[in-house]
């Protein structure tokens, strides 16, 4: 038994390659699209460790998606939780809980999929901005 | 960059625990509770591949989570969907999709969490009693 995937339905595709592939840095692994379902399915993983994927479900025609509260969030290990958040917060990205402690960050996806980064390892020394940045609302 | 887990919260731990190992077959990898806090966090992986894991989240006060459309499913590769689909029925579980193409069943968690059964390798060879089973519910 092998875990595969986490499905996720999201409501803009672009924009979300541009944060998971782009900002993130997670790799597109595949991508289907359905003409005659009208929905595409893209496949995502962190680089070198494609067997844990993330499944975006884009329905072409125009749907919401409300955030219950039954799920949580997606976690991945990161080489440098800091030089991650630095990239993430140049591109745009809210830190919605800044790595005060050298070790774990929050950020939401387009669709407010909350996704925490984990420090590798020991927890980096504290350092500025991140130490005395505040929280953004929830994650 | 690596996938560590999904976390989801539940509302009974013990039922919780009971799906997700006795049933479904996943293992507990560790189990940490927090007296100070009143949660618990466990962690939960397919035999084998312990890299993979879903978080399950007890918070020890009645609290109730909603299942947004946002979140789709959990997928594990298994070896035969069709033995774990027998058991799990036999346990009392609804397969909401059976696997009647011998390759693709959804099952849901006491939390409405779904869950995604990909039989591993070739699809089976149709069989009773799925060949000829209605779905039940949405998953």
């Amino acid at each position: 038994m092998k875990f595969l995937h986490t499905m996720v339905r999201v409501t803009d595709l672009e924009a979300s390659l541009d944060f998971y592939c782009n900002k993130l840095g997670l790799d597109l692994v595949d991508r289907r699209d359905y003409d005659a379902g009208r929905f595409t399915l893209v496949f995502l993983a962190a680089p070198g460790d494609h067997g844990a994927q993330v499944e975006l479900t884009y329905n072409w025609d125009p749907q919401e998606y409300t955030m219950g509260r039954a799920f949580g969030h997606l976690a991945y290990e990161v080489d440098d939780v800091y030089a991650l958040c630095a990239r993430l917060m140049a591109a745009g990205v809210t830190i919605n809980r800044p790595p005060r402690d050298g070790r774990m960050a929050f950020v939401r996806s387009p669709d407010n999929v909350s996704i925490e980064l984990l420090q590798k390892g020991a927890a980096q020394a504290p350092a500025e901005p991140w130490a005395s940045m505040q929280n953004t609302g929830v994650w």
